[in-house]
């Protein structure tokens, strides 16, 4: 029996909804989906985007509020939507209604203008269950765990504290431990502090490190890396997961790399989690074009059918 | 006739000298190079190596201060002796003796250990001519400018003021304006700031941009990208040359495509000098492996032969 899934449908004014309509008749063959939209405003996105609603989308949750999308607008609205039909996914799969969700993107700053506190997905999820949801983004043979994320650079410094990292490393070993053999610990300053030359944080992060090791039994995280040369073709055979300390510093080499295929998971909840690794696009959204890739949301599917 | 080129010998404990042993011959054909080392290093170092020295090789610069290379060693002794051959290399392109300079890499570490004050070559060179020498590093079609470079990234945000932003956008306008169309400005924070959700620095990035382009007369540069989508392969198809807010902003992606080619060139200066993309790689010094990859080393000469 396929699997149910929810899919919160994103902004609906960038390029979620045209996603799940392309994507509906493929996806339907691996996953039982379940959007969070409301049927007035599904038929709406359609006549906007000139795509007829597949007969077979019939398995619809509405959220209740409509508005009007308008195409790339950063919208209080839009905003309030995204977040609603993400918050009801998440209680279909904590009721276990369904088996996990995906959730298409939303805009950070239409959340804002909603009032939503939150910055993202990762850190709503955190507040619901009241657990360090961890945001790990990947394709094909290289992972990377945030360590921090949607925060400003200048607060990254703060949170390298070996006290707060241990605990980090200790859920990633849990949840990756039968996965990978060995798991890449970036610095977090150009050449590693270079000997303190240029920072002292990895002192901090070799400290956490070790002792997390010593209680696993073995090396299974690597000392701090140079950042710059962590991946690098030669890195890259040696390791296929890292922990980047700070947003960019790990979704930059996977992105250039493998943008188009990347997916979201959110580890350490009690429900299970994918997204696409991109954004709202409101640049090429409704426009109908063939820029758009449907990699990352059918990879996001095939990650919880094959869980 | 060939152009006449100062190689400064780098960390002799490193892999600096095997370098320029074995690449002696061919680099021949389209320089002709001068090395800054003493003779008895040379011999000791290619003992060491079990490579000889070729008989061509006979244009070395002595610096006078011998020390015995210990493979792999972070010390004082090799690192002042890499210090002085690098300055020696300098004085005799500011003589006019050389078109230019190729640096074979120091140690950082090595460097303060021999109370050296500077972090880097590039850093010395802003101290040697009082300039504001700026490190660019590439290969094929993807080149980095670096605005803050060897500091801990906790002091990074304070140099992020259209201030100090704009005398750098002017020198590179002026470096860069017969060779790219546009540059590709990053943003600091994840998301560029997220309208604020994370940070506002871009603010001061894109004002300073403002100004700047107002200036020249057209958008030369780009407004502060979202720095994890800025070099996925489509935005790599617009952009050639970025500017990166910090080190690792700009070299993570770039040494995650291009580790082996990356050269290093510093503009700016009344001299001009490229080094090798690379570090001393300890690891491997001495080791007279297969491993070692001469392609960096020999882009920098070739850049300074058509140059």
């Amino acid at each position: 029996m396929k699997k149910r899934v929810a899919i919160s449908i994103g902004d609906l004014n960038g390029i979620g909804l045209e996603l799940a309509l392309i994507n509906h008749k493929n996806i339907s063959q691996i996953v039982e989906p379940i959007y969070f939209i409301d049927r007035d405003l599904l038929e709406l996105g359609s006549d906007l985007l000139k795509i007829e609603i597949p007969k077979s989308l019939k398995n619809i949750n509405g959220i209740g509020k409509s508005f009007n999308i308008e195409a790339g607008k950063v919208s209080a609205e839009s905003g309030l939507y995204s977040f609603n039909s993400f918050k009801s996914a998440v209680e279909s799969a904590k009721n276990g209604d369904v088996f996990g969700i995906s959730t298409l993107p939303i805009n950070k700053e239409s959340w804002k203008l909603a009032g939503i506190k939150y910055s993202g997905h990762t850190s709503a999820l955190r507040h619901f269950f009241n657990q360090e949801a961890i945001m790990v983004m990947g394709a094909n043979d290289l992972w990377v765990a945030l360590y921090t994320e949607h925060i400003s650079l200048s607060e990254i410094p703060k949170f390298i504290k070996r006290e707060f990292l241990e605990p980090f490393l200790r859920i990633i070993w849990l949840e990756f431990k039968n996965k990978f053999n060995k798991i890449a610990v970036l610095a977090l300053n150009p050449h590693g502090g270079d000997g303190g030359v240029c920072g002292n944080d990895e002192v901090e992060i070799e400290q956490a490190v070790l002792n997390i090791n010593r209680e696993i039994g073995f090396d299974f995280f690597s000392r701090p890396l140079v950042p710059d040369i962590a991946f690098t073709p030669r890195m890259r055979n040696e390791f296929k997961f890292y922990i980047s300390m700070y947003h960019d510093q790990g979704l930059i080499p996977l992105k250039t790399l493998y943008f188009d295929e990347s997916i979201n998971i959110s580890i350490n909840l009690p429900i299970l989690r994918t997204s696409v690794g991109h954004g709202t696009a409101f640049d090429i959204a409704y426009k109908n074009n063939r820029i758009l890739n449907s990699k990352s949301y059918i990879n996001s599917i095939v990650w919880l059918a094959n869980k």
